[in-house]
């Protein structure tokens, strides 16, 4: 994967309506701008099959200014749904990031993905399943340091409804530990 | 402006954050992509000026595919407050329109906009300023039919928080109503 310190970083987070999959998105997007001092274009497109539930939302993220705001191969992509991993996990870096919450997208359709029990831990972590698209959000900056802790923390908690900052808080720790695990290989 | 039923149309958003101007571009494509049946494209780009507070996002919405996701000439621009006049009213289409709150948006910097007031109808209408982002869907479809009402309705309806529905509705009228005011110069 690319260093996010100096490069350009393309993601791409996927799941069906409900999800806050397009949440996660601009939370990524304002921990990047407003709380790192980077660059950055969050992009929903819909075509025809928007109908279908499956939706993506795409951050880029660049130290300098970004010309083309699509993602063209992306250097991450998280999935939560089968029906999103079949849409939208083409197009990633040959030494790109695939994580998908593996109670959703069965193993043999993406043998290479990095696979967590997102939903589950989300429901583990705070009671909400809701809360999987901050889980995810954790995982995603504890694996890649796409954006610092602190800018993701900050983002997360800003955009909570009132009452659920820690609740919040509590999932994107949850990420970053289930990051730490992964990377250490326990 | 261009016709929507046939072309493209580029829309722009913005206000201050809190004012949910990026949920009202979301609610926008969704209504055009899910309930319309076109395509959609929604974009916020950051920069250094996000920590300013200001934001925008900007929606395409054809019929056919979108090529180009960004807002180049406006067709339609939103504007809530002073500082998003500021940094977004600019490179509008020279039969385009330009709407702003007319208690936010001082009248000498926009002598051709047209002058609503958006926040303060929001408040009377439903009792909370934050539906202001609906009551300026209702007017903006109101006045371009970018997308139907029935789309922008459903729209709204599926992304309000629950129990605020019927108050979405509402405000949505408001801005309907509002907008016929204009068209009939009553």
């Amino acid at each position: 994967m690319s260093s996010s310190m100096t490069e350009r970083s393309e993601i791409r987070l996927a799941g069906e309506g409900g999800q806050g999959m397009i949440l996660a998105g601009i939370i990524l997007a304002e921990a990047a701008a407003i709380y790192d001092g980077k660059n950055a274009v969050q992009t929903q497109s819909y075509g025809p099959e928007a109908r279908g539930g499956a939706s993506k939302a795409e951050v880029v993220i660049s130290p300098g200014e970004i010309d083309h705001p699509e993602v063209l191969q992306a250097d991450v992509v998280v999935v939560l749904s089968q029906e999103a991993f079949k849409k939208f996990s083409t197009s990633i870096k040959p030494d790109g990031l695939l994580i998908v919450d593996e109670d959703k997208v069965d193993s043999s359709s993406a043998p290479k993905a990095i696979r967590l029990p997102i939903t589950k831990m989300a429901f583990e972590t705070t009671g909400r399943q809701i809360t999987a698209n901050t889980i995810a959000l954790g995982v995603l900056v504890g694996l890649t340091d796409v954006v610092s802790r602190e800018a993701i923390e900050k983002a997360v908690t800003a955009r909570a409804p009132r009452g659920t900052e820690e609740m919040n808080r509590k999932a994107l720790q949850a990420g970053f530990d289930a990051a730490e695990k992964v990377k250490t290989g326990k």
